[in-house]
């Protein structure tokens, strides 16, 4: 073996091998040649017009739409655009060179005279995708600068070799002609295309023309007297060239945000409102952010912005670029700052993704609270469809908390509207416990809490409503935030207790008698899991109330979410309630001077059962008995 | 222009332009680069290994194992191997030409000898995403076939030149040095590459060392007194070189399994049973799928099978692999055959996978079958716990449905099992109705619907447990498969008209007297959702029974599941339900009887406030005031 000689180099490709690549391995999804091809289009038309502008192309522009088309019998689709076109030279340089980015170079050349973001291409590979789809990739070519018929043909069967050779073409500008493979010949589709189209090229900034093939009735009959038919094409255009987002906001009337909503989300409600998003510095950045009104279900609301880079659909998989408690937003994002790899469907998590995403949340903080501001009544309206995004974002985002503070609103179970500071107000005077905390009071759902509600009001408590799905994060994040405040669910305890101030009610049972009715109930519920205690609850109140405290439920609600750390063997624990008896009503005194242990027994087990129903505790056998049981009494 | 001039060709890549591509795009990931450089380690070992045992190299193996290792200070990271090594020849030929895939050429070579399974390299790209983190790469190796101490070093700063100078190394085999970048300090962490090691690497061919230094007490103490510590290198072994599923089934008891299982998932309970894959003809596929018990939630169970590809870990992902249905079994799968992107993540959609998803389909089946037959009494013990993957296999595959159909098993609510075949039986004399329809009665909740369960035993009928989130869908299959079969909610009727035998019960009211009774009741209940009908039920019913029609109640739970398909304004429509007044209750002829309207009005409405009981149906302030009244009345 000879010894090693020192040497500098050139790293090389080793072309066979990476083509196979290029043309299989890159692309995850087939049916992004099509957004390739129409994009390679798109460039070649606005380079001309680009060109015209700066008085180097004097010719006539004409008609500048692209054309896409198929041909089921020959099983070809073709992308023709009456761009600046190629010359067989330029075929060389730019085809034959994988990798060799002509967007790249032509900015380079006119640097100071145009900016990138008319220009879609960026990696020079786009090209070499039909051949996911393609044996044979055909280019027939007529440069904007060649003499007239001088044109040249391209071709290729997908391994490395090509063959180039003149040819004749009327109009200037570039046609690709896909061969497609058997394995593909699912794209030979007038509506298969037609989607694609829709899904990649709806927005771009040229016309596209898709032409389909219809059957049309002809003038008169057959021989045989059936009507006749004829085939003909018809083209339409597949595209919105100018969308909404690309204009200036002070152009646009809510019509026009509400149509462009209808455009994007044909079978959805009116959105709320929208923000219009137009950045210059210190990334690029436009687009349209809706506020849909949000259903119980939301995460079938997720996944609905799409974005877009220079108007080509790029993904509507918008993690990290929209922060995540905004990502039931619906609406548009442009951004040719977004890095994306070669497939452009991967984001890459990179400093200005961070930076759009926070310029994301300060707008929509931003609207939120000028909405805010200029009616409060209307924003009390919204707030109904709005507060899971807020709520999200305050449990969530630190920055968006301090932003939202102001114009957060909490509602309680009249459907009255606070902001955080005119709540403390409103219950400090008559909530406020003996340590000198304020306790909001709230109700997770009203229809099964209503005796307990009753009894706070009852107590001249306010009652909030936090009925959403995440509004125990929300409760945990408020009482972090707000300084000495402290929130109880509604039936953490008897109404008496759950603001502690220190007031004793007087019990008109002796100390015995307490005692005595203890045991009655405790033998009548006969279940370790309930721990009777016997308080003097006001005569108005029930005979008996359940409540589980609110750090057991707390606990008990983390484990149930799976939370890790250390909550999940509070799933394993039994439900442990409290079961107060209430020394002042009346039926305790029957109970005491019922005759029999039987007797004692069954008022104490039917006041239970009682307390039980209005805990929605009463289920299975004990309902249908407790059920029997009174239809007895009332017949 | 000079016109086009035929000419055939060679299509070139333009190096400097896709080599940001493969260095920067080509990966989503940047933490891929370790799985590739110690994957390229076990290829050199592999190799040298194979020429070892084809006698082509005499000399000694030695230690073989791959090192990892890093340093902080010199912001380096190193991989070495014991392997082939290379010549500077061959470093020109495998690195510096890029996607030249060694594996490729070695597997070629010895094609007869060997076979591509042991080799895992396939693009050729994998040495390059170290540039994804490095500055700058150092790769010194010493062939196998070099003199003593005659190594080649090459340098490369991610441009694309690299120099090439002779070294001295005393071990054979290649150490990749990685010059870590600015941005990818994060990867000069102990932990953050013990991480990748143990997700990638955990299970790869060859023993993995990877090297960490940590302080430990010294002898003695230091000048003021402290106890002096040194720094120790600490090499631990971080994979386990000859996993489970490469072993033979034979030579594996129970408990291999479960320790493998425990290795796989720590924190889990033990598996119910597992399938060992091991398939060599028409794909290649290894791999053991555990049945786990599944809890409640089983969306947590998701994503836990691992695709390997020859023993290196790509994916947690593995749909389409895998049949949606059993996405939820845990375990690992191992095929060289499953295509992927160069990425290696995504998995490429062709025949094979779906092969390969058949294959996994008729395992599953083929155990469940087995366990069936072997021991019923066990598989009834393990149904609760699988019954949902058999269900949801049953739902979306036609083809598992004919497998499954003769050990798939039907619960009643008294906790007994059947198979198809022995339900109809059981059920077939006591529920057929007058057109031979048999109708099968389920409860989808006994806490709740204990009231109807009861009144449907009392008619003999059986009722069975469908309380499952798929049992919707199970239902609706069954019925479609099953001739002559109906299945009916216990409460979608009276238990009288669950199952329509064309026998009538004599009512003892009168026309006139059934008219007014169902005047008292609409009146009571004023509601427009309340359809009052008086029926003859038996004495021992309730005397007010609500239900909601099977139909309705379908068209509400599609609506509810966001069906497309027309049933969405379904969504919009209220509850609507049927109040069957049971004429043969002492309670009616109370009401008859009752003096004065108010009289009426109250035991209707107490009648019916039982029966929204026993529905579950009275909240909020009617439950709060039937509480108050039956505390009134008690006291």
């Amino acid at each position: 073996m000879a010894a090693v000689t020192e040497e500098k180099g050139t790293i090389s490709i080793h072309t066979e091998n990476i083509f196979p690549i290029i043309k299989k391995f890159l692309y995850s999804d087939h049916e992004i040649f099509l957004r390739e091809l129409v994009s390679n289009a798109v460039d070649a038309t606005q380079k001309l017009k680009k060109l015209a502008s700066l008085g180097e192309f004097t010719g006539e522009l004409g008609d500048l739409k692209i054309e896409v088309s198929f041909d089921k019998e020959k099983k070809t689709i073709t992308v023709s655009d009456k761009g600046l076109g190629m010359t067989g030279e330029e075929i060389k340089k730019y085809i034959n060179q994988i990798a060799f980015s002509g967007a790249a170079e032509f900015v380079e050349k006119f640097k100071d005279k145009t900016d990138a973001k008319d220009i879609i291409g960026k990696f020079g590979l786009g090209f070499y995708s039909a051949f996911m789809v393609a044996d044979q990739v055909e280019i027939i070519s007529r440069s904007f600068t060649a003499e007239e018929n001088e044109a040249a043909r391209w071709i290729c069967d997908g391994s490395t070799e090509f063959e180039l050779s003149a040819a004749t073409k009327g109009e200037r500008g570039t046609d690709v002609i896909l061969h497609i493979n058997a394995d593909s010949e699912e794209f030979l589709d007038e509506w298969k295309l037609k989607g694609i189209l829709d899904k990649y090229c709806k927005f771009l900034p040229v016309e596209i023309r898709f032409g389909t093939t219809q059957e049309q009735e002809d003038d008169g009959v057959d021989a045989e007297g059936k009507p006749k038919y004829k085939s003909v094409t018809v083209d339409r255009i597949i595209n919105n060239p100018a969308p909404l987002w690309v204009k200036s906001p002070s152009e646009l009337k809510d019509e026009d945000y509400l149509a462009f909503y209808k455009e994007l989300y044909p079978f959805s409600e009116d959105p709320l409102f929208w923000i219009h998003l137009n950045v210059d510095y210190p990334f690029n950045l436009t687009g349209v952010l809706y506020f849909p009104k949000v259903k119980n279900d939301f995460e079938m609301q997720k996944n609905k912005i799409q974005l877009y880079s220079r108007q080509v659909f790029i993904t509507d998989e918008v993690k990290d670029v929209v922060p995540d408690f905004l990502m039931m937003l619906h609406g548009v994002l442009d951004s040719p700052d977004i890095p994306l790899n070669v497939s452009r469907s991967y984001l890459q998590s990179d400093a200005n993704v961070k930076k759009i995403s926070q310029h994301i949340t300060k707008k929509v903080a931003d609207k939120l609270s000028e909405l805010y501001k200029k009616d409060r009544k209307d924003f009390e309206k919204k707030w109904d469809d709005i507060n899971i995004f807020v709520k999200y974002g305050i449990i969530s985002d630190e920055k968006f908390y301090d932003r939202a503070k102001d114009f957060t609103l909490l509602k309680n179970v009249d459907r009255q509207y606070f902001t955080f500071e005119e709540y403390k107000e409103k219950v400090a005077a008559t909530q406020t416990d003996k340590d000198g905390n304020v306790i909001y009071v709230y109700a997770s759902d009203p229809g099964k809490q209503d005796s307990f509600i009753q009894a706070a009001k009852a107590k001249a408590y306010d009652v909030l409503l936090l009925d959403g799905v995440l509004d125990n994060h929300f409760i945990n994040t408020l009482e972090q935030k707000l300084e000495k405040v402290q929130i109880k669910r509604v039936d953490s305890e008897t109404a008496d207790k759950l603001i502690d101030k220190d007031e004793k009610m007087e019990s008109v049972l002796s100390a015995d008698e307490q005692q005595a009715v203890k045991t009655v109930f405790e033998k009548a519920i006969n279940s370790k899991t309930m721990t009777v205690a016997v308080e003097s609850l006001s005569p108005q109140d029930l005979p008996v109330v359940i409540t589980m405290s609110e750090f057991m439920r707390r606990m008990k609600d983390m484990a149930k979410l799976g939370g890790g750390g250390g909550y999940a063997f509070m799933g394993n624990m039994p439900d442990n309630y409290n079961v107060a008896v209430n020394a002042n009503h009346p039926i305790v005194q029957k109970i005491l001077k019922a005759g029999s242990e039987e007797d004692k027994n069954r008022l104490a087990k039917q006041a239970y059962d009682l307390a039980l129903l209005s805990q929605n505790m009463l289920t299975g056998a004990d309902l249908t008995n407790f059920i029997r049981r009174s239809v007895e009494m009332v017949s």
